[in-house]
């Protein structure tokens, strides 16, 4: 695939944001796809360059570097943060790494993209936020990559409750359910390892759905209640390097330090109840991020499995007609859609991701602070503590720290 | 609606089973349908009669007993287990009468069948226990009145788990929402006193989803952590008679003594998770009793509002080919099916009293134990009190008592 | 089953309405329990009385009465219309005899209830509707059994029809999708055989949705196009007596002599298209009765697997909170709702014959037509008799004859 | 955004295949996404190369290149396949230049992708498809873009009708339903013009539905029997130039000469029954094409508006356990799913435009031919047309020419 040479259109003329990314697995593929289509869509201010990609593997990264459309490689980040031609990191890599890149990252300059979650403790959370605030004062950006918040219909429950169409909030009830652990011969990847992944699907699957929930409802956990539990406590070794979702047949067995599933309750600070919980062992549930408000006013659904739909009940008409609807957000009016196709003709997973660097480029260019910044992602962060600490004191109901 | 005087067929040949029911309104008519309709649809062992309806009324209890054909009346509870022409009484009044009759029933030698929760406290319910026990050494029967095991879907759910179908389960999540109260105007029905009513959606839904949750699993609950809330503390004083449901205009403001909402996780006896969550505050929710059941081999789902369905997830079929189908519960050998319409001309909320009058009506004819016993509203009602004692003390994890 | 001997409240007082029915399979069965339930739930203004019940068979008749708490027998239709103690006749046998019952039942001077469809041929339904007509003239009542008119999801969306919330109407598509013939070896019921059934799915499935369709439209159809097909046309002969729909083991084999399917498009009369199919041959769909009516200012969406719903889409509302609603027809003010249970405790299949009594019985108190009458039955004959003829001729466009 | 300069993998070692496209509006911009992402996802044997872009309007063309990527424009068509350096024509006008454009394209030794509906009308696609067999024989390949044959939830469906899990085809049952013409005021775009689109509902929707439905079922239409409505007739003139499905404001107003909906049934050469609905005219359905294949031994349901997933339902299981089940069309088994996300990280609409690239570039490496050919863009041609003069012969069935 090559590009427009003799271009002379007003893409042409744009200031290019340059762009090295480090890692190249799932998230490393997801994000390849944001930025290299994210201006074939929208009117971006700038304009997207997949500059460099960063990785161990001098073949490997290559390869990612072929495949996904990126200029040049690195095998040390260290040495694509100290690029000239660099203007933007983004990470992709497992959480253990997320603060020494993002830090070095903000400390040579760039702006920064880190995936969820920001960090593997609130140490490192707070480091990082600190670094991303001190790198504000010199004009530089840090943003965390919950791209749920980017779904149209999640953006259109957020826009919705900012309305006020839901009145006093009274629940929030949150799932995210997977089930690629419930065979018990799947390896022992990185995301079951604590020195790699931090936590298991309280991490993962915990952290998007407490991001969203806090987003959508406008207001933050005040305290939370857990149980945590590891069904499956040895798993067979893989045999050869392995993504985190994916390994190839193993030798040998070795001990699962993470949670598979994390259930909390807590409370809002409006006083809100909230329900949630992320596992991995919902059998045939693939990917059930699973998502109700009630208010006093109205209510909103939403399933990630039909992430084109958004479920609206509006209390405030007579209750003979009164019902939830699906409203397809594949309407002009809908957020990031009118860059998009006809009516219902719906977006996918990925979709997310182009969104998040639309959204990013802006902020950019306008010199704005993107949202969610690293300050929500330590406070995510903290939520996960307490998630953690109250499932290790008998699950009493544990204060979110400010 | 006259009835066969000159019947000679196998009907008139049958022992007659004669009801004395104690409470005369929601409950009181959708019992009263099931003693009616059972042995029209049902072949039963013996024959119910609709003998006696009692309630403090006279007047409106003579009319209940026109609208749904019972033969005579009684102003006192205690003149209804009196008399010799009753074999069971069927007890649908407010749970905090239930001990008292229920026992003094037993007493009088009477078959009990009372509605739940089994009562309105764990020492109640132990006592109800204790004589139920005492008066099956002498052939009576006591039946708890959990009617949503009796839905087919139910029915069908508990006979997969029981034949393996799940295989080891990992995770339960109940939720029983309602949305009723949203309206800050809805008067202080006796449903909202603690004293009349024990407790608020916690013994009114929560006793539900606790005991279909442990009925399905074929296990009990271990133990729980929970938090509740009383979102609406003022509310309008009813203006005359109420029912629990509903009420005339108000006069004056009174205090709410019960939840509104209780959300409480827990770990199954098995090591299985748990969620529950019981409100009376999810707008746009009538009675969305949701129910899933998540195992090693396989996962089921119910709705309550949907309820002649069951959703089934085969996890033992190549991924290619699987996912939840939707049994539409009204085969010829789903459970109660074969007495009714082809496949497809599905059953409503009331049948559940129906099916309830058939298992009860072999059981009593056949002398086997009815469930679920007194003993399950017993267990029920400890997990119910460990609930409100994990609520008060912070949440933290609180074992269930045996 | 006994009744109030000594009732002395209102229900007593009522005038009776004596009812004779002929018949006693399935619809005999679901008759029953409207005549039997209507009393018991609605206030009547006068006072079933399930009186006389016919069959051929004298101890299967005597069984029926028994089991569905008929006071006398009769084995000869003739002898049932003669009694002096029936003021209605109730006709739920096969079509090939409910002209002539029927007839006879009216010049007797009874009311009549005749199901559907009203006739197996229009000479037959035109001679019925004469009969009916001038029955009136004498105070008498008739009318046809279309039960889904009763359902309330489809009652509301008359209402809602009527109300002018779909405007001009443009598309009315409606299925009626069975599959238990499926199966090559279900044996040749009189279901199957033309001279008893008239038709196969067109007259049994095609006449429900052609009488719903136009009833819910508010207008009718002028004209269709139709193909049919009997897919299997030898079957095993049943051994020994039948249902329609089931059958002993067989011995031999027959000509099914009736279609299988029936599919046609049409035209009503304002000019929206319609299209109909009914089928036996729908594989897994057990009673698919699905229905979507499509108006300038909004559309409304039904199926009968999942009755207690309504789906409603309102074009006047901006397309960004736009969507088809779920209303869940369960509120008080909904069409036969106030004498049932709370929101969202669903009805089921046989909660429309209870309708039907209500109506019927409140048609006869006050002497109003009850609808649908035998000149909407007529109407609906002479729809099927177009889809006939035009499948005969090639499918080309048939008028219905006025 | 920058492709690898330095590059030295695999991707670059590829040959090129230099598309030239015609066209750059919706399916443009669909069709641009396809290219630019085809080779990013999938291991492709040549390397899409995104050369040239054609349009009329100078300023427009080179708008869109900048946009959608294209490294060079034209604007005339004649020029574009003049290029030696465009191996493949992807045409994207409106229908009534299809013809011209391929045969010339083909004739000038080009591959050829044609947008649907091959033609608007069979004489132009029969031309069509000799030129393509001619220049097959020179080794060039010819494809009509029948994308909805590539969600990969259809792609399964075919697979398992090839399969023979559906047995015996009894029912085809597909409509195509949008609603954007439901206002009176949308102006007289090019897509409501016969001269420019040929037809309406039915060549835009149709087309697709005929397409889809035979290549699931795997065998062709034998006839139809049709009837077609223009609801509106007079609309706005469309003040400016157009999209098809956009238009500025109006300035009086013009004839409507194509259909607003187009219904027909017919049969297929096996004798399954089949039933189409295409309409712009169904209130608050925006994308729904739904299709449904019942067969002897299952089921298959699918809706386009849910693309991620397909029902199945397998009447060879016992009907205890039996039911339409939602295959989540989203595991690496599935049809092009390997190279995407990991389950339940759904697809959206443009990734059929990605497929639709894969499997004609792996058609072009291998010299096979690709499917939909023009042949079987003409067959498509020939139903139209039948249902066309059904529709004006009174809806006589009309049988398919060879």
């Amino acid at each position: 695939m090559e590009q427009p040479q003799q271009s002379a259109g007003p893409e042409a003329g744009k200031q290019p944001l340059r762009v090295g990314m480090v890692g190249y697995a799932f998230m490393g593929a997801a994000h390849s796809q944001g930025w290299r289509t994210a201006g074939r869509v929208f009117d971006l201010p700038r304009r997207p360059v997949l500059a460099v990609i960063c990785g161990r593997d001098p073949s490997a990264v290559r390869a990612a570097a072929d495949r996904h459309g990126w200029a040049a490689t690195e095998t040390d980040w260290r040495a694509l943060i100290a690029r000239d031609d660099v203007d933007l990191v983004d990470i992709c890599t497992p959480g253990d790494s997320h603060a020494e890149i993002a830090v070095a990252a903000l400390a040579a300059g760039k702006h920064v993209l880190c995936e969820k979650p920001l960090a593997n403790t609130v140490e490192e959370a707070e480091t990082m936020a600190r670094a991303a605030e001190a790198a504000h004062t010199r004009g530089q950006l840090a943003m965390v990559g919950f791209n749920y918040r980017r779904v149209p219909a999640t953006a259109l429950a957020r826009r919705m409750v900012a309305e006020g169409r839901l009145g006093t909030l009274r629940h929030v009830r949150v799932t995210y359910l997977q089930d690629w652990l419930v065979d018990r011969e799947f390896p022992l990847t990185w995301r079951l390892r604590r020195e790699l992944a931090g936590s298991g699907s309280l991490g993962d699957l915990g952290a998007h759905i407490v991001d969203l929930a806090q987003h959508l409802a406008g207001e933050r956990l005040a305290g939370v209640s857990a149980i945590t539990e590891t069904f499956v406590r040895q798993r067979p070794l893989p045999d050869g390097p392995t993504s985190g979702l994916s390994a190839p047949s193993a030798v040998g067995t070795g001990t699962v330090t993470v949670d598979d599933a994390a259930l909390f309750t807590g409370r809002f600070t409006s006083g809100a109840l909230a329900s949630f919980e992320a596992t991995r062992f919902a059998t045939g549930r693939k990917n059930a991020l699973r998502l109700e408000l009630n208010g006093e006013r109205g209510s909103l659904a939403f399933d990630l499995e039909r992430l084109n739909e958004l479920w609206f009940h509006d209390a405030t008409e007579p209750s003979t007609h009164a019902g939830f609807r699906r409203i397809l957000v594949t309407e002009p009016d809908h957020p990031y859609l009118n860059a998009w196709w006809p009516p219902g003709h719906g977006l996918g997973y990925e979709h997310t991701f182009v969104h998040q660097v639309r959204d990013l480029v802006h902020a950019v260019a306008e010199g704005s602070r993107p949202e969610p910044s690293f300050a929500d992602g330590l406070q995510v962060q903290r939520v996960l503590a307490a998630v953690e600490e109250s499932a290790e004191k008998n699950s009493v109901y544990t204060p979110i720290a400010d």
